[in-house]
């Protein structure tokens, strides 16, 4: 059976990488790769309902460790249904966060702890890491200024959280990045998205293609 | 602070077990003490819309860990919410199953391992473990029989497996009660209702006055 590829994008809320994804997709589809752009829940139905318990903006108790099991959750049935699938039919899979938001947000922003964290979501995802991950880096005030301008989504409850609790997500990453640090790949946010497309497309090409050998 | 007391529930559906604990709870409180009796979601909003998801019958392509990652944040949830401030309060809290369920029923009968559900369960009760835990008995015919006749709810999605599965479950919460065998009871749940009854009454004022002590 044929392998594909799975890369997985990173980063604080408002680093674009949203936006790189969908052209690189455009680009490898363009080359003729069949790709998949997904994030999570990504349309698969149960994993929507969970994260409509998530965002629901009356659920002011939620406990961290319940929003944590939740996403650790909704991430499984993600991956079961949807990223596996495609990966097993030789598919080129770009998923707009993954385990490492995780990592960053509850285990380390939030103070659960990054190996607790992890080990929950070894749990849903049995060993399945992606091949390669952009981590796309922008300063927390950067970040929510893009956001605020745009206006292009509602901004959700976890949008409201304190600065502070976004440099921490930044600190978490870099936690992150140095436990495994063959996976990433580092992009500076900052620059002008022509600039951020280009190296990112550049980087994946590569990857793709050492990986296709 | 004063310290209650936690004791859980444990067995098959149909072993009477739901009006065991209700009916020890009305003796409990005509003595004078303060208790609680609760199962998980237990009309704790957030717990509620978790077990929706669960049980919701459309939701057939539920993987075996989603549901597992789901009954923790569940678990979780009502723990934070209901369990710990009332024995906080000193009061004594009956729980109508809790983590050995998802041992059983998750971890050996669907066969995700006892270890690996134990995990993520004590991610979501950080050690906080039952006082006591009384495991009532019955075989897997006899149980299902008993809730076909009582008619008392709407037969739901986990009734529907087999009897194969079922009989795993018991053989799980047999394999459970090995790790941790000082903190069960196990009541023959076969028995007429009134010696169940009886039995597990004097067991657990035992339990409380040497707790009380």
């Amino acid at each position: 059976m044929k392998q594909g590829i799975f890369i997985t994008a990173e980063g604080p809320d408002g680093a674009g990488k949203t936006t790189v994804l969908q052209k690189t997709c455009e680009l490898l589809e363009s080359q003729g790769h069949d790709v998949l752009l997904t994030r999570e829940p990504g349309g698969i139905s149960i994993s929507e309902q969970i994260r409509h318990v998530i965002l629901n903006k009356q659920n002011t108790e939620m406990d961290g460790r319940t929003e944590a099991l939740l996403y650790a959750a909704a991430r499984r049935q993600h991956l079961v249904e949807r990223v596996k699938p495609a990966i097993e039919q030789g598919k080129i899979v770009l998923c707009d966060r993954f385990i490492d938001s995780s990592l960053a947000y509850q285990g380390h922003a939030r103070g659960l702890g990054i190996d607790e964290v992890y080990r929950i979501n070894q749990f849903a995802i049995e060993g399945f890491l992606p091949d390669a991950t952009f981590y796309f880096d922008i300063e927390p005030e950067e970040g929510l200024k893009r956001i605020q301008k745009s206006g292009d989504r509602e901004v959700n409850r976890l949008d409201l959280e304190k600065l502070e609790f976004h440099k921490k997500v930044r600190e978490g990453y870099f936690l992150v990045m140095k436990k495994d640090p063959l996976r990433f790949h580092i992009i500076d946010a900052r620059k002008q998205l022509e600039s951020v497309l280009e190296e990112t497309k550049n980087k994946m090409l590569e990857i793709i293609s050492r990986k296709l050998q």
